[in-house]
């Protein structure tokens, strides 16, 4: 995906993957005498002979030698970006941690422990249990996790996480996970991609919902300021992806960051007015950050992860989606498909979360050996009928953001007058858009011509509506015109 | 442009054009033992090694060997799409022209020319002056055309048209250019993309605005349907290109048609749910047609054509598009710049067509040696205040399919309640959105509801005042608390 943004911008790109058919080798080609290198991204010869030929360097995954990038930073030749230090301390999730506390960055209370059964149980004591194990190195999907529940499961967890260094963290009983991806310029310079929620599966991101919907405004944009001073703490530019906890009470911690294009961000190709593909490009070239803002309503990702050898399953998925409005396929083209592996991803867009959540539902039912989760109603407008001294609209109006349509409703006395001025008469500062007395077509309407503002299907079917309403009041003249006032009598 | 949306379906492409750095090849690199093929797409020898590599045949240019592909539809083994009887009746603009009158369709006066001052002066004395000589081969981007003012140009224009076979065309003082997209599937199933303005510069298409804005809105519907007929007379699958003309009397011509996705329909990439080029893949596999809806409220497409052979020049316009919020560059990897070349485009999108014509005025200020042409504003919402029997919202709201707003203004008797219920009480049919009395602001307030309930930015912001208000409340609550109730005195 970041090979195919610089294509556009004929920016020109060496790759360090192995074989020739690494998915972003199959989508450029470089020019002669130019190629790509043949190799692994851990191989120190390899990023060495890379660096040899370009200009900037940049990583798509933080396993990388960070020594041997130092030793390239320090010959001062080229740019790196993100810098080594910035990849050794994210490396090590431990140092990450120990990181963002020094920042007095909020993050789950954690511990540094041995591996053995001793250390576990007294870690536990501290932290409680459940408890999350991690290994401090080359952790990610879920690898290198391990979730304790009981101090008796101490050597399974620890043959599981291979005897590696671990640390323990308390268990963050989220109610929701969220994701905020940043662009940081050369020039330090920093912008935030709306938050969004995540949803994980077996450990591994599962969907992504954009923008983050919460009944307190205030969330998004908290979790947008910790994500971005989270990344002002690193050094180098390039997008971050910023992995953090909402927790029952309203707190929101960090639980990890990647130096680089994240696969919470993929909806931004669709979605936003830049990728976080070309935002990357962008920062690391020290050329001006593009717009984080999205350009649609809503936006849902569907990760195609392999379940078995068999492609067939994710292709499967891909066909749905073709038959599916607003659905965008990325296929990777990786040639063999094995249980965990990311294959591809669809992106939903949409004019309301109504429509994307409806449209994730096939696609959902179409994965291979997956329940279909439930969906929630997307809001855009909404409409409140009261009658006598009519509070509900305004009180609507005073809870929520979106445009809240009053209708008055005729009670047995004062003919609806009384409805009407108590929703109509509102003091500045709450609107109601207050429509005719009993007339809730209008409000229907109007929600319609709302709607329409923003989307063009539905405002062309208020231009047909108009036209027939225009057609009606034609044919009504015409027979007026022919039977004369005397015989006309209005049919209702 | 076609090769990356194939790529991200994962499917094979073999393309056939002259060398290595082909654009399409720079995009997409074949597996193994899979090759692109080095040649001419007019040499049929070529087109024959291509057909023999693929299972589906497609074309990016008209102007093909069309007998070639006969030959290969005719050996069944593989589909060509559209069909050599639909290129050859397309590359002859005479042919093409007969054919779409055969068809009912609606075309400009057109009358078969012999290249003779004689014959030009005959048709002239039929069709008028000025008149448009169009060479009936190879004509595009406004090469073989010839706008014949004066009979004593007779010469001059049979030199400059290298004697090849003319027609003659009565001359279009059309208001607009207008474009639709159509998308035919294999099974004959048609969808068209919305209107849209196109403005040309020497010939050449320089601006495509997204969506048509017309006063009336017969217009698009009309355009559309007129291209998806025209296009449902010709054979085989694939996107088509329709150029229209809007006549100062309302009619619609067709002025031509290309088979394959056209410079007026780039703008889908960014802003239709499923681009035109994904569309012509869908199509010509016989797989579902995707989406044709604009995602995004508004979208402008800005051609980077070569003024001279300095690239300096287009690459200097791509640098001042990355600091233009919502502008995407596609620049093509053609290392050659010439005079009259598309080099590139770049696609605005918006939230409004204030937004994106407000973000083209740089573009086109940095353009080599353009004038700026005037920018209009696009409107979302109206508010309309008026006093007394209040006849003003109601009769815009009459007039448009926009949410319209009524402030109900008081006059110097009755207290403004007559403006409220000639404002309010509006027949079914026709809402007004109705504030209090003299209440502009929430009339404002209540715009900015409407718009933020299709743009994020615009809600967050709307969110943040509700904050503040509640703040201010608390602030009079705890002032209350302490002077107590008698000392309290509110200020205004």
């Amino acid at each position: 995906m970041l090979a195919n943004a610089a294509s556009l911008l004929n920016l020109d790109v060496t790759i360090l993957d192995v074989g020739d058919r690494a998915p972003a080798k199959q989508v450029y080609a470089p020019s002669p005498p130019k190629q790509h290198i043949d190799g692994s991204f851990t191989d120190p010869e390899k990023i060495l002979q890379l660096a040899a030929r370009v200009d900037v360097l940049t990583v798509e995954i933080e396993h990388v030698d960070a020594a041997v990038l130092e030793k390239i930073e320090k010959s001062s030749r080229i740019e790196v970006h993100p810098t080594s230090q910035t990849l050794r301390m994210i490396q090590d999730k431990f140092v990450q941690k120990e990181h963002l506390k020094a920042s007095s960055l909020p993050v789950a209370d954690y511990l540094q422990v041995e591996s053995t059964p001793e250390a576990l149980a007294a870690a536990s004591e501290t932290l409680g249990l459940p408890l999350m194990l991690k290994s401090r190195h080359l952790a990610y999907d879920g690898r290198g996790n391990f979730a304790l529940y009981s101090i008796s499961q101490a050597k399974e967890a620890i043959a599981a996480l291979g005897n590696r260094p671990l640390y323990a963290e308390k268990w963050a009983s989220f109610t929701k996970e969220i994701a905020v991806m940043v662009v940081r310029g050369a020039n330090g310079a920093i912008k935030s991609y709306p938050a969004v929620e995540t949803v994980h599966k077996d450990n591994i991101c599962h969907l992504v919902f954009a923008p983050l919907r919460e009944s307190n405004p205030e969330v998004a944009a908290t979790a947008r300021r910790i994500a971005e001073e989270a990344v002002m703490t690193f050094t180098g530019a390039g997008v971050f992806g910023v992995e953090l906890f909402l927790m029952p009470d309203g707190r929101i911690l960090i639980n990890e960051i990647a130096p680089r294009p994240h696969n919470s961000g993929h909806y931004t190709i669709e979605a936003c007015y830049t990728s976080q593909y070309e935002n990357h490009l962008r920062a690391i070239l020290s050329l001006p950050l593009g717009s984080t803002a999205l350009k649609v309503p809503s936006a849902v990702m569907l990760n195609l992860i392999g379940v078995s050898n068999n492609i067939e399953e994710i292709k499967h998925v891909a066909r749905v989606a073709l038959s599916v409005p607003g659905a965008s396929v990325h296929l990777y083209g990786k040639t063999d498909c094995r249980k965990g592996r990311k294959m591809g991803h669809i992106t939903l867009v949409g004019s309301s979360d109504a429509d994307t959540r409806e449209n994730l539902r096939p696609l959902l039912e179409a994965l291979p050996g997956a329940t279909p989760s439930s969906v929630e109603a997307g809001i855009r407008v909404i409409i409140a009928g009261a009658g006598g001294a009519a509070h509900l609209p305004g009180m609507v109006a005073a809870l929520t953001s979106l445009p809240v349509i009053g209708v008055p409703v005729k009670g047995s006395v004062l003919d609806g007058v009384d409805s009407l001025y108590s929703i109509v008469q509102m003091p500045r500062g709450i609107p109601v858009a207050t429509v005719a007395i009993n007339n809730s077509t209008n409000a229907g309407l109007l929600a319609v011509r709302i709607l329409g503002s923003a989307t063009e299907s539905t405002r062309e079917d208020m231009d047909k509506y108009l036209l027939k309403l225009e057609g009606e009041v034609l044919v009504k003249v015409d027979k007026l015109e022919e039977v004369g006032w005397e015989n006309y009598v209005v049919q209702r």
